[in-house]
């Protein structure tokens, strides 16, 4: 698999709401076997990002390429009583043999613009429904959630605390992947780093520092056990004299040819505390040694940080990183919008989407900046100086090309996220990036009820 | 393992915050192996709930007993650098040997008050924390949120429709799991239903009716091809319609002997469109049928509609519960409260908690419900018709006794809760329930700094 993170095993084809069973039965059922196309996309109607970004293609397709059901499965299928013997005959010769187009991981979009398509007899791209949605969606949360603090630091550096509080073992995984994807630096996910190859960070805790009897003796061993990688944690009792026992510590590391490479700041006003401990660390001629903050951040505190102008060097962003706090879910869909060549377009009330197979176009400006989307057709012409979007990484249930690497794809973001205006990434009251529909697919959606 | 539901192979070892192992080597290289003892309890600073719902104790014991260091994990901690080899020799041997105490999976608990305590030599305690941490915290959340659902349906039916937006893979069987726990009836999750042994439940979603050219032929198909389980959806073009349409088949499935269990609506003003749904399904002769609402509830609707005496049987609650929208964490920390039988308790300015070794202890009044609950120190004598909730699940490493199985600990909690007043159960405002720390405990604050 491209992607060592995949947590589950023989029953992964289970990872499915019940519906999309009983759903694909009645079609097998029925003889409704011809194709179908399902689009992804980000409802608008929750707007409080100005820009999403795309993460978990890499995952999502190693998991619809191994999409089976085992023996042991079928058995447990059975023993519902839901299920009659042809469906299950089906079921053990499953495997997913359309196509899927999307965008890069690592892409930058906006509401309503599909992410992913996914065409196939009808049964397969249903049954894909959860197991995508529930894939793609948290990983672009936590992506986007991500950016947002990439933007509010301003080039300083950041670090994915969250394993503690992200919710269970996959979700702290996704952290540390998703949070790289778009920039930041290390993780503190000992996991992680095995599994992706993401740099670690991360030195001590109070219950260290605790654990002695005065601060100094902890500083000193810490100092002494790993010289390396020594980062102290000076505000279990009082900032400032921790920041100074810190410097003779230090000192004392620079007579062995050592160095301190940072302390921490866990707690309290970080804006001033943070000058005061450079103050006392410059004075000590310790220029060098870095300052990482961090204790409940999120993109808001790093903005307001950043506009102060505080000392800080790095910051390590946790639980408020890991479940997307001021936004923790997107309204994304998975919606059928063509079958048997016919599009659908029909839907309930507040909940209406656009029919048809489609494309997105970016239209870049001059100096190759992003300047406006265009969603189309699928078929129709690019428009002038534009790029689409959704390219084919599956083509009758076999792999186009190889996905790219983590890093790669995080250079793809990298470079794409320079190319967007900071107008868009204001982190409130961000202007609108402006995204169309084309006349081909607004015709579509006219004259075909 | 008791739970299947475990999703970590051989590397679970490495689901760590880097600090924890490079404090632990610090440990051993100072031969700090004396007992330390960590104390689980949510701080009190972010309160917006009136009780909480202890879960996840079953896999997180599963995952401590089984914790050990693999060839191909110790690999990757070498390469890192940051390690020595007595480290890493003493990682391959590594196994928990401690004590753990806890409240029984289920439990209802209040801020502050210690849901678990860990004593073991220092590094085996430290090196939990992050797991701890990840798997109790998550599902205590999800539990919490889940049991607020209850209290606000007032009886009526739940079920989880989480999957697709829960963060990841994990959460979303663990949602399943701690909803389930506190009394929810059904899942949609079909792996948590054959890992957990959870009831089923879900049929058809908008897709499946537009890819019919009518909603009849949608309906009557479904109805043929699954008699037992008929729940159709109504919304995808106009409910009342729907709701008459429904009435045809349901009578159709009638004079075949058979019965159309449900109607779902998933969108619109659910209140007045239950109603109306009841109205055409009760003047068609089908009282039985039963109305499912969804889309996007959580028990702040539910108890608008329960207030509202709208005819709506079972509730299907998705997105806002998996991530428990509007408290997406809690403040819980694992904090050391004794080393090497010193008790330890300064800590970091608005961080303060209480040190040594605790037990809780709570009194029932003359009918056996929750009255108070008081904090006190490990060894005290109870106090009055009280119980001491924090009960020895390991011993020296070894299981105590077999964890009960889900559906006794949701019998447990639903017992348990039927005893909490509620006036406590208050989605809003809801009373204090009374915690107070024992003269024993605070003593022991007070003379030992």
């Amino acid at each position: 698999m491209n992607n060592p993170g995949a947590l589950l095993g023989k029953d992964s084809s289970l990872f499915v709401d019940l519906y999309e069973l009983t759903m694909a039965q009645s079609y097998l059922e029925n003889g409704m076997s011809a194709n179908a196309t399902f689009s992804l996309f980000v409802r608008s109607s929750k707007v409080t990002r100005s820009y999403l970004v795309f993460a978990g293609l890499a995952e999502i397709i190693d998991y619809i390429l191994a999409y089976s059901f085992h023996q042991e499965t079928i058995e447990y299928l059975k023993s519902t009583n839901l299920f009659n013997n042809k469906f299950l005959a089906y079921l053990e010769n499953f495997r997913f043999t359309g196509t899927i187009r999307s965008m890069r991981e690592g892409a930058i979009f906006f509401y309503d613009e599909p992410i992913m398509e996914v065409e196939a007899p009808i049964i397969e791209a249903q049954i894909l429904e959860t197991l995508i949605l529930n894939l793609i969606h948290h990983q672009t949360l936590i992506a986007t959630k991500a950016a947002r603090c990439i933007s509010a630091a301003n080039k300083k550096s950041l670090s994915d605390f969250s394993l503690r509080r992200s919710h269970g073992i996959d979700a702290g995984m996704k952290s540390a992947r998703s949070s790289f994807l778009v920039g930041f630096d290390t993780t503190s996910n000992v996991l992680a780093g095995k599994t992706y190859g993401i740099p670690l960070s991360g030195t001590m805790a109070h219950s260290y520092v605790s654990s002695f009897q005065n601060e100094i003796d902890a500083f000193r061993t810490y100092a002494q056990d790993n010289p390396t990688n020594t980062v102290l944690l000076i505000d279990t009792y009082h900032v400032a004299t921790g920041a100074k026992i810190a410097t003779i510590v230090g000192k004392e590391m620079e007579s062995r040819g050592q160095k301190l490479k940072a302390v921490r700041i866990d707690s309290g006003d970080l804006a001033s505390l943070s000058s005061i401990v450079r103050y006392i660390l410059d004075d000590a001629d310790l220029q060098y040694v870095q300052i990482i903050a961090s204790g409940g951040l999120d993109e808001y505190q790093i903005s307001d940080l950043v506009d102060k102008e505080c000392p800080i060097d790095v910051f390590g962003i946790g639980t408020r990183l890991g479940i997307s706090e001021d936004m923790p879910s997107l309204d994304m869909v998975y919606k059928l919008v063509n079958y048997n060549n016919r599009d659908i377009k029909k839907s309930s009330e507040g909940k209406e989407y656009l029919s048809g197979k489609k494309q997105v176009f970016r239209v870049l400006d001059e100096n190759g900046n992003m300047s406006q989307d265009i969603i189309g057709s699928h078929n129709e012409l690019a428009p002038r100086n534009s790029t689409p979007l959704l390219e084919e990484r599956v083509d009758e249930g076999n792999i186009v090309a190889a996905l790219p690497d983590l890093e790669t794809i995080r250079g793809y973001f990298i470079h794409e996220f320079s190319t967007l205006d900071a107008k868009y990434k204001l982190l409130e009251k961000a202007s609108k990036y402006p995204v169309s529909v084309s006349n081909e697919l607004k015709l579509l959606q006219n004259t075909r009820p």
